[in-house]
């Protein structure tokens, strides 16, 4: 199997192609170049609304706490009680009434830590944080959205560490269609799409990145972003709630370490957006969902350095998304790359 | 229908939906802000691979040329002879051959001018190249996708005017979909989507932007990014190549007119990332394709001014699209703008 050439690779989960081109790397960038993320956060600044006992733009004032923080977000894109926009019917000019919550999760009370660099209690602490949202806001909403944006290039207003979880009245588009693709899966072949990927992975092991007894970190197959990865667990699992503890401690262990490659890759606060996909809740509470399996995904946007990003424009965006190395080389890196964190190596 | 509030409104060309949360543009903004365009680039610079006369990467030296000037990419993501990477068959772990080319076309001999400060019959040379492109590449290629990126912060490495053409053996993922669901909907209507939507638009006039009367420029009413635009003919035109002598200057016409509101908006070169949507080409040439209708997307990224852009990001690539301002609203704001471009007014 020649991977050095361009060629497609297709993605499961989301019905599409992704078209690799390997030999595209070795191209020069005369492009935009990034600012490198601030290094020197303060741990506590009294103008930030997330650090504890500040006041936020709504007047509200933040306890003094010394773990996770979780409040309503100020400005929500989605609020509980929106009216119906009526519709005019016509196929073309389709709307539909949308509402929801819109709440943000402090993850420290520090604002100069970030995951890999907090403690394993600490991540676990967020983890049953994570469990405990999904757990109140899913008897009502059948989508509960936990992400969180990391950095400034990844649209974050904010460098204290937190993420954010949107629930909604309506499954949305990509939920809706990672939940036709692993439904289509589980019928014609009997097993979880990615119960059956992950086992696949960690037999190859060329695109695993980290893993441990519950869990695995793979760049997947169809990896879009340079170094965009999958966190799964190895068992089979619905939903963040279902995890033992056991699994939540393993979460924890592979969750620091493989966010400890990532910020050890070029060598700061590595950007991404992450986020959480399980079985959808609410009324889906009750159907059979056996085809779904938790995961987490990972999308950073750094392709060459701290400073050069992958720019998903023109083609990506009209045409098809297109990669610059393969994920078997993203896998290798990110692999190769010490498990100590840069930070806590220099001291 | 009160459209002040959030709600979900339905894309018929990729059968999605989006989020409008029209109160979030009262958050304030404390995140990342883009550098302005550099509005000061030198006529002809030496050292520019896309100038008139000079040397690129290759070694390959540029033809003096004085209106529109194409050659092949230096850097291509699709070459035409790429071996088949084989596939171990398993449906998880699915690769196909992909095979192309690509290609850059200078707009103007000048690194100093963009499409809205080019003439006219400029405009057109650039129009009648694109359809010529189509023409010769679409004897061979399913899919020959017409794109620009515009400005530094959409991926665009060089400041002089140009736009690439990639061309593939495989439908790729957007141009499938879209193909899907104007088959679908032609079937079920008969009559294709966009020329309904088009006269619709027309009719309704709340999100027309500019008009002519050969062509529509409107914030469709699914429109994603802030300020996006879709370019319409009027009359039932599959492919590019299929436009009059009089649909030509009137295209001319209409993106000059877009293209200086866009720039006349925050007073910049506004970046975008912009491609041709028109009937596959190749072996379907052949087919029946009354269902397609040509078409351009314009996806511009800013938000709230020349250094605010909207974030894509985390909510977005994990579940579901969401825009801050409602598209009547944008549509009324680059309606409002005046039609000389903000440069020629200074003078
Ligand atoms: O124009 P370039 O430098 O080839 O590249 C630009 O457009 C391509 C097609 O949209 C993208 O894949 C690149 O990420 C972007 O930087
Ligand atoms: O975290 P914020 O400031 O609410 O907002 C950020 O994340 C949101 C959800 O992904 C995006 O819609 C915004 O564009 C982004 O800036």
């Amino acid at each position: 199997v020649n991977m050095e050439h361009q060629h497609l690779r297709y993605n499961p989960l989301r019905d599409t192609w992704v078209l690799v081109s390997a030999h595209r790397m070795k191209r020069p960038w005369a492009g935009q170049v990034e600012k490198p993320p601030e290094e020197h956060i303060p741990r506590y600044d009294p103008r930030n609304p997330l650090c504890p006992g500040n006041t936020r733009a709504n007047g509200e004032v933040n306890s003094d706490y010394d773990s996770t923080f979780i409040f309503e977000n100020d400005f929500p894109a989605l609020q509980p009680d929106a009216p119906d926009p009526g519709s005019d019917q016509h196929p073309l000019f389709q709307s539909k009434a949308a509402r929801g919550i819109c709440k943000v999760m402090c993850f420290h009370p520090w604002s100069d830590v970030t995951l890999p660099l907090m403690k394993k209690h600490e991540v676990l602490k967020v983890i049953d944080k994570w469990a405990g949202l999904v757990e109140e806001l899913g008897t009502k909403y059948p989508w509960v959205q936990i992400f969180e944006n990391k950095g400034a290039m990844m649209g974050c207003s904010n460098p204290h560490p937190h993420c954010q979880v949107w629930a909604s009245n309506f499954l949305p588009n990509e939920p809706a269609l990672s939940d036709r693709c692993q439904r289509a899966y589980y019928k014609k072949h009997g097993e979880p799409l990615l119960l059956q990927y992950a086992r696949q992975e960690a037999e190859k092991k060329e695109r695993v990145v980290v893993e441990n007894s519950d869990w695995l970190a793979v760049v997947p197959y169809w990896a879009t972003w340079p170094y965009q990865t999958l966190l799964l667990p190895r068992r089979h699992v619905l939903r963040i709630t279902d995890l033992t503890t056991g699994e939540r401690e393993g979460l924890a262990d592979i969750m620091k370490r493989l966010l400890t490659k990532y910020d050890n890759l070029f060598e700061i606060s590595f950007p991404y957006s992450m986020g959480w996909h399980g079985a959808p809740t609410g009324t889906h509470l009750k159907e059979d969902n056996s085809h779904w399996h938790l995961h987490a995904h990972y999308y950073p946007p750094l392709l060459r350095s701290a400073t050069v990003k992958k720019f998903m424009v023109g083609y990506e965006m009209l045409a098809q998304e297109q990669r610059d190395l393969t994920p078997e080389q993203a896998a290798e890196k990110l692999r190769n790359l010490p498990e100590e964190h840069y930070k806590t190596r220099e001291n």
